[in-house]
């Protein structure tokens, strides 16, 4: 069979299996989610002991330590899996929500109601717990699974897989909601992105290299979920008291996700005064520091280690603990660096006055702009979504944290009483 | 120049006049419409005149007179292209809508609200008006406009975009947001599906080939506007007075279109009752009929002219008076008959029965649900939009007919007071 054949086939199967998802209940869904929950954490031994193959293999094959933990399942791990299970299906229901009605001059009403996407394709890295995290979240919007994780997590997701179709068995929810894709060869991948009219919708969760290949190959609808080269912006009217903390929580608090931040731009007018202060907080917090000309003579001149920004220091997401710092003066120049050099993730200015935070949200193209706080609260558990299936990096269909209403659509009903169409 | 530098160029220097667009206020866009509807009207002598080489080249070109007729302006168009411009500039603003807020326990403020996507390029075909329409939807939600039309409207497009962007010129936004994709060669509309990051959604019109072009091709985000294979069913539960002008208005009274009915799909319960009255008042309408086995037994009995309907017909949309009629047992059957043919578009139900339209809708899979109403209320101007840009046929983003909120995005506005995540 040919992986297209296979992926049509599987998506086939998923599509009429949600059938019963899309006349199941808010209730039904919720409680299919508990029980999922509940197998997870009985079933933790079978778990534990199909992740220990994927370990060993994995050691075999030489993945550094960050894959290994990436990889690893711990009992407290498998818990966390099913509490967040849990945790979702004790979310509103997503679906069914009336979003604008009107009634026509006709007397023909309209509703727009939130409908499931139908089938969605996950595609996705070395973390097991994504197969379960994605399962709940997919389920719980009334959508069928096509999950494609790594093949060096192949023993531990089939494993979870296993015990959350088995745990649906006992449901009104046919266990074919979930599809475990085949993840030996990369020919899955690309039928699955070329599955049009077969899966709806595609989510690539990972590296950039991986979320390129999605984005070039993909006939099916995508999000992405990218990148962050974000900025945090002083401007002349800080509050340097709240300044200082913000930029170093923003940096040092978890380097290596997207929503920190990589990029310093201090207003000249508070440059002198405050440059000095922050590079000495973060060259104390262990943070290397890549400086504009006139940021490097201030550190030069304060005894702070510092080296000269490049082009390409200025459009790395470092993961680590490194930062640029320019000098700019106006929110027009901090805004113009942004565009230049920004990922449309996260931006941070820290201001007093309104009319400048307003220009500089008018100008941020960004998913979150974040106001006098940290560049670290783009995130759906911070933003109080309960659940996060990853960050959209996109402008189309959901933008920035995106939980259970982003897998949702709408479909309008529109209710008469044999009206038609002069 | 190759083509994706000139689309580059043409991008950037849209997105920074874009900048006039986003700091704008509604009050500033609107005014702006209004110019240019004026400049429309006044200019109109220069409009036909322009107007009438591309028919005249048309014309030597051989295309056919439905082609003609989608090139031709009239004085009466043209005033028509300026009346729509100046009803989307009454439009409510859809920038900067509060779309969800909440207050977080560490007391950081949430704030989504709806913003321009940037920059929007238009693949489209050969009606001039589009190009005024989309400007006009793009400008007045903020966005700047890459507009690619026909090489067979170049005048046409030409001088709209120049009268367009001479109004501009007398306002506070720059007429740097339109910019006309030159037309000659197929390359420029590869490179505009190619410019991510430059590009931030592309929005094809017209022919099913010219959208798969664009789906296969485009690495930036699309919005597919698309086919309608629409159903009608009549339930068992029905009401058949209403049902018969139902389906003849949504077959008959602007067959060309896409939202209008192909496929009749009749209750057995009714069937024998109902089909030589509908196939009649089919047949008296003018529309070809191409039936299921058993309806073709029934048309026979009644005298009334059918073929048997292949799987080919079912799934055909021919935009033209021809219509297929099957019989199925359940409202299940019918949805499981939409679903194998259908085009997520459009599908009616004719029925009193509140538990069969509930399923009907949870089974329906599609941008709009009529219920005991014609297919053709489908239609932005019809659901009191005021503007379409199209119908989406996807369910990323928007589904079913977009007006102007359909082009906006959102941005979370995250406001603290120096809050940091611990």
């Amino acid at each position: 069979m040919s992986a297209q054949t296979l992926i049509n086939t599987l998506a086939d199967t998923a599509r009429a299996a949600g059938r019963t998802l899309s006349t199941a209940t808010g209730a039904q869904r919720k409680a299919a989610l508990q029980t999922i929950a509940d197998a997870i954490e009985a079933r933790s031994v079978e778990i534990l002991a199909a992740n220990a193959k994927d370990m060993e293999a994995g050691r075999s094959a030489g993945l550094n330590s960050s894959l290994l933990d990436r990889l690893l399942l711990t009992p407290e791990r498998v818990q966390g899996i099913a509490g967040g299970a849990r945790q979702v299906s004790e979310l509103p229901d997503p679906l069914g929500i009336t979003l604008r009605q009107s009634t026509l001059p006709n007397g023909i009403k309209l509703e727009q109601i939130s409908v499931p996407f139908g089938v969605i394709g996950m595609v996705y890295e070395a973390r097991p717990n994504v197969t379960v995290d994605a399962a709940v979240i997919l389920l719980m919007s009334g959508n069928a699974a096509l999950l494609r994780g790594s093949s060096s997590a192949s023993h531990s997701n089939e494993i979870l897989v296993r015990v959350m179709c088995d745990a649906l068995a006992t449901t009104s929810i046919s266990p074919d909601v979930i599809q475990l894709v085949p993840s030996e060869d990369r020919e899955t991948v690309k039928a699955l992105l070329n599955a049009r009219g077969k899966v709806d919708l595609v989510i690539p969760r990972g590296s950039a290299a991986l979320i390129r290949m999605v984005v070039d190959e993909s006939t099916v609808p995508t999000i992405e979920t990218g990148a962050g080269v974000c900025h945090v912006y002083i401007d002349e009217f800080a509050d340097l008291s709240k300044a200082l903390p913000i930029i170093i929580n923003s940096k040092v608090q978890r380097p290596s996700v997207c929503n920190a931040a990589e990029t310093l731009l201090l207003h000249t007018a508070i440059a002198q005064e405050f440059a000095p202060v922050a590079l000495k907080a973060l060259h104390e917090a262990g943070v290397i520091v890549h400086a504009d000309a006139a940021t490097l003579v201030i550190a030069q001149n304060a005894g702070i280690p510092a080296t000269l920004a490049t082009d390409e220091n200025f459009c790395t997401e470092y993961g680590t603990l490194e930062i640029n710092v320019a000098i700019v003066d106006s929110v027009d120049a901090a805004s113009a660096h942004i565009a230049k050099y920004g990922t449309q993730h996260t931006e941070a200015i820290i201001s007093e006055n309104k009319e400048n935070v307003k220009r500089f949200i008018a100008l941020a193209d960004c998913a979150a702009v974040m106001v006098n706080t940290s560049t670290r609260f783009t995130d759906g558990e911070q933003m109080g979504f309960g659940a996060e299936i990853g960050i959209s990096n996109q402008k189309l269909h959901a933008r920035g944290p995106m939980g259970l209403e982003a897998m949702t659509t709408t479909t309008w009903i529109v209710t008469g009483d044999g009206q038609i169409r002069s």
